[in-house]
């Protein structure tokens, strides 16, 4: 039968068309010169910190696979280093054409204009989504053909997913204190005391900024969609496998539910790259409505392939229902998020401006709190039809289909690092203004697109970490039958409050992180801006290597006290306080993390804006005492939006994964 | 039989105690010229800000009056209108006793020395703190004597704590926002634009920002205060009421437990006076020291006292111990608190201000999210022994436990805004230097009682909703006996989103209405520095009525919405998708607005006390680029340590009260 082979077939597709996109993009003039040679410092300082990393995490994944081995089985361990191996190699290839795209953007912008850097840009991001999209569907897919007869043997997927959740957990985490470090650093000594520009080429920390673009936005960005897609289908396997087929009332025999996740995110993965090819057709036009049109059509398309599916495999309306809610509801999150990050609301922020940078800061802090109302709203909608429709199953397939469009939803969240960094190459290679207002213009874009991007990755994390707390409430339960989360029990109720308080304490070791790691940035870059000759004067060049060797390092120390503490409490609770504890806990954690990712994500995004706003010459213009106010509100959400934020993600899907790993062994 | 009289002649007593302690006060010299002048009109703005208040409020009350007795029954509406009555006697007994002995806190400390006026502010801030606890005791004890023999009667209480819940919600909010938008207006025009020092009576706000610490700090406080002590003890009652007797292995009859959080909270009135004589005695000596030997022996006389009152009462010592439990851990959350706004934490923060004000806000929102681990520690230590020792009725009995010593600790809690207060007067009739050494001496001390206060108040609402809470399980499942709250239902889970969302709602609208009522006063600060010619001169008498309309008209206004949502939301939620649902987002709004209410104050203290630090002469001192920095930290810092933080607590017991009230009537 056909459909058997689809979530292969489409896998296979997908990494074909990114190559096919790969070589596109290659088939851009390369750039020559001045450009080039910034443009290899940039894909130089990516790759040693992406290999250094993973050499880092390479030590810790071998710790945990003979410790899985020994302690559950070998296929699980097996399966956690292909899960990793999938995850880390996403992320490779991912940068890879972020980095080549980058130089091209510029060069095209440069040279034939802006459709032409558009599509360049774009069709990079293209290649990190497919990818995402692609290496999931396979690497899961053999697992399950390896073991679909043996629901023991099966349970090995949830070592895949534990794999791919610790690669994302360093990943995200080291590569947002990298970006945001490099960043403060950069801008702290160039901008305000050297009073150079931004990226500047005399400013010593100016490549390892753009390489934490890369190394955070892309690498990060795409190893936490990666783990989203991946446990999603995991959940749905592991419920599909263990739920009552009698409250579905269903003829269908189980395999098939386990099945439709699979065929479900192939069928994402055609209506990824339909969506693809038509922002490209349209991007002669406006380009933002050409992103908007292009995501809007995959999801619809997605949920009409969907329909056909359902019904070719003789399943209910409601199985069709779930994948709806799923699918709008990641569409409203990430507008809404957009909402708050544009016009109005960043308005309102710039103006709280002329009364100085407090009042900038309050702005900024309640409009981020007001922004999580909505999605709140539209993740309760979700639980409440995904439930009412298929139970358990439903929200884990509601999750599957808001991921199933990854790879355009990824492709344009990819986009922004990658014409940021275009135009960080225009600037220092002195590509001329006109080209830099090409580059600026496609940069604002990708902010929207970055907007849409977070909320719809925290949304997705929500409901992707719910489905796997579902898994875990049910295999607990197949061993306990005693096991309950009552509210009312006390242990429940201590969990909660420790899992609500973990997202607090995992913020502020991520913020103190950037702080200190932006510390050792600055004293690098006043070194070297006092002890090289010349340097003000463009007579001498800085030493970018040293810069990025220290940014590399300080994030790579900094990732590993709050990893290891995501990774050893749901451990620690789930064997000192017992499986309920450990319930609550995963409760209150995802509560609080969606609740303040959200915050800090709309914040940040807000204060970056208002900034940008009064840079177009509102109230006053750039250094205005309005300007000033504005740029504490971006400084203070640099963090916010880049490292903390998105890290809060991945915090609840490890402590989740974490525990449905050790559910069955806790008494 | 004495005891069935004691929790009465201990209110009684209590009553006696605070009218000498007002007397003593009375009896010193209340200053004569400018200083009069001055406390008069404090004393006038706070008085006609608090007959407003209450003027708006008494229709709302009346209001929900005739709701409750056509919807309920008339003895629930009448208890209704006796505990809000009672919440607002509190609050202006408190004032009035705080505005008479700021004035004389001031004169002594220009004509007697430290030691006296110390005192004085002392036995000011205790007229609070005993009213508070005499009052609830007497208005509780009256109910119960009338009912205790009808146990559909006795439920009525629920309407008292009812009545004390709304009173301390829009005293609370209306009073933070007053506060702050006059501080910040004051500060924003009088410091940064026309230059000129705090508390300088050319400033057309200074009387309002005076006004604003009583309404807020005292009357606010108070009636927060108020609330978690009754609604601890009918928790308490109300569990006793209904549990199973078999579960706590007794021969004691019910009414022993009922009457048991009576008995306890008189104990806790004696322990206070003899604290509050305690701290008078040692006065002499470094004030800190004796405020701290104070508030332990209160404590521990407390728990001594508790061990005869238990034994006597013949029940077993797990009953005591649950009372231990809340002492003890509403100690460590009050020094934990204390520690993160003191010393080492507050340095880092006021360091990070070298490298300008988003580090400085960075810092300390870190340091307020790190701040929430013990305390969180120490509340889930509470909830697992009270629940060991004695089940639900062990939490409420943590919570009354917690909650006996308030006579004390509010009167130490009471002392900062008189101190504050005093420093005020002591600035604008020119009493001299020395004068305002001594106060300022006062006020650093303030500001600790202030921290180890915030800290008891957020721990000791976190236990009472808790027990709130426990009393509407337990009335929701006499009524539906197929209630459960499992966290994998979706119901519950939907409303635990939506609980959790709540406190971010409500801290988004307080901070933007503190913002907006700033706005508002700094216009008019402006207006008279513009229009009344002479006015920096000192020549002309700045419109200090006028700053204190707008203050209290502003706060009126803006306490409706965030008021009105906390009490309406419940009710749909309730009628709306369930008790369940309702359950879940009880538990939300508590698990999150404690946390977001620990983090806000301590973060708010602790950029207090770093901008202090700067002012001391350290890092640059004054006019430092470190202090501008921290100066922008301490405005953030007070919404969130004065209004929105604060008014959290309140959010949560509202909540839980007005969903006790609902419960029977829900399906």
């Amino acid at each position: 039968m056909f459909i058997e082979y689809f979530p292969l077939v489409a896998g296979l597709l997908g990494l074909l068309c990114a190559w096919m996109v790969y070589r596109m993009v290659c088939s851009n003039a390369a750039g020559t010169g001045k450009a080039k040679e910034i443009a290899d410092a940039i894909q130089l300082g990516s790759m040693v910190f992406i290999r250094q990393e993973y050499t880092v995490l390479s030590f810790f994944l071998l710790l945990v696979f003979f410790i899985l081995g020994l302690l559950i089985d070998w296929r699980t361990a097996l399966a956690f280093l292909v899960g990793s191996a999938c995850s880390g190699l996403t992320g490779l290839i991912g940068m890879h054409a972020a980095t080549r795209a980058n130089i091209r953007t510029a060069v095209a912008a440069h040279e034939k204009g802006s459709t032409q850097a558009f599509t360049i840009a774009l069709f990079g991001g293209s290649v990190m989504g497919l990818v995402v999209a692609s290496i999931g569907i396979i690497g899961l897919g053999g697992i399950f053909w390896l073991f679909k007869d043996d629901p023991e043997a099966l349970k090995s997927l949830n070592g895949f997913g534990m794999g791919a959740s610790i690669v994302a957990l360093f990943a995200r985490v080291g590569g947002g204190i990298y970006t945001k470090s490099a960043d403060i650093g950069a801008d702290l000594v160039g901008k305000i005391e050297a009073g150079i520009p931004e990226d500047d080429p005399r400013n010593p920390g100016v490549i390892a900024d753009n390489v934490g673009d890369n190394v955070g936005d892309v690498a990060g960005m795409g190893a936490d969609i990666f783990e989203s897609y991946c446990s999603s289908i995991i959940a749905a396997i592991a419920i599909a496998s263990s739920m009552s087929l009698l409250s579905l009332e269903t003829d269908q025999p189980r395999e098939v539910f386990m099945f439709l996740p699979l065929v479900l995110s192939g069928v994402g993965i055609l209506a990824s790259i339909f969506g693809i090819a038509l922002v490209r057709m349209l991007s002669n036009g406006t380009a933002v409505i050409a992103l908007r049109v292009g995501v809007l059509s995959a999801i619809i398309l997605f949920i009409l392939f969907s329909w056909i599916v359902t019904d070719y495999l003789m399943l209910s309306p409601e199985i069709w229902g779930t994948i709806v809610a799923g699918s709008l509801g990641s569409a409203i999150i990430g507008l809404v998020t957009e909402y708050y990050t544009e016009q109005g609301p960043v308005k309102r922020v710039a103006e709280a401006g002329t009364t100085g940078p407090a009042t900038v800061i309050i702005a900024g802090l309640a409009l981020g709190m007001r922004s999580t109302v909505i999605p709140i709203v539209a993740i309760g909608a979700i639980i409440y039809f995904s439930t009412s429709l298929a139970g358990l199953y439903g929200v884990a397939l509601a999750a599957v289909g808001m991921l199933a469009t990854v790879g355009i939803v990824m492709a344009i969240d990819a986009y922004g690092p990658i014409v940021d960094n275009a135009g960080g190459i225009a600037e220092m290679a002195e590509m001329g203004k006109e080209t830099r207002e090409i580059t600026d213009n496609l940069d604002a874009l990708g902010n929207t697109t970055a907007a849409i991007g977070k909320g719809f990755s925290i949304g997705a994390a929500s409901i992707a970490a719910l489905a796997v707390i579902s898994a875990y409430v049910e295999t607990v339960s197949q061993h306990n039958e005693h096991f309950s989360l009552q509210l009312s029990d006390p242990m429940v109720l201590i969990g909660l409050f420790v899992g609500g308080m973990l997202p607090f304490l995992f913020t502020a070791q991520t913020m103190t992180a950037v702080g200190e790691a932006a510390g050792e940035m600055i004293v690098e870059i006043r070194r070297q801006f006092h002890e090289i000759d010349g340097l003000l004067e463009g007579k001498a060049k800085p030493d970018y290597a040293r810069c990025t060797a220290i940014a590399t390092n300080a994030a790579l120390k900094r990732m590993v006290l709050p990893g290891l503490m995501t990774i050893i409490s749901p451990i620690v609770i789930g064997f000192a306080l017992g499986p309920m504890a450990l319930g609550g806990m995963l409760a209150g954690a995802l509560l609080v993390g969606v609740l303040l990712a959200l915050t800090m994500s709309t914040a940040g995004g807000a204060w970056d804006n208002a900034k940008k706003y009064v840079e177009r010459g509102h109230l006053g213009g750039k250094s205005s005492e309005a300007h000033k106010a504005c740029v504490v509100g971006d400084t203070v959400g640099d963090p916010f939006k880049d490292t903390s934020g998105p890290s809060l993600n991945i915090l609840i899907k490890v402590l989740a994964m974490v525990s449905l790993i050790i559910a069955p062994y806790l008494v």
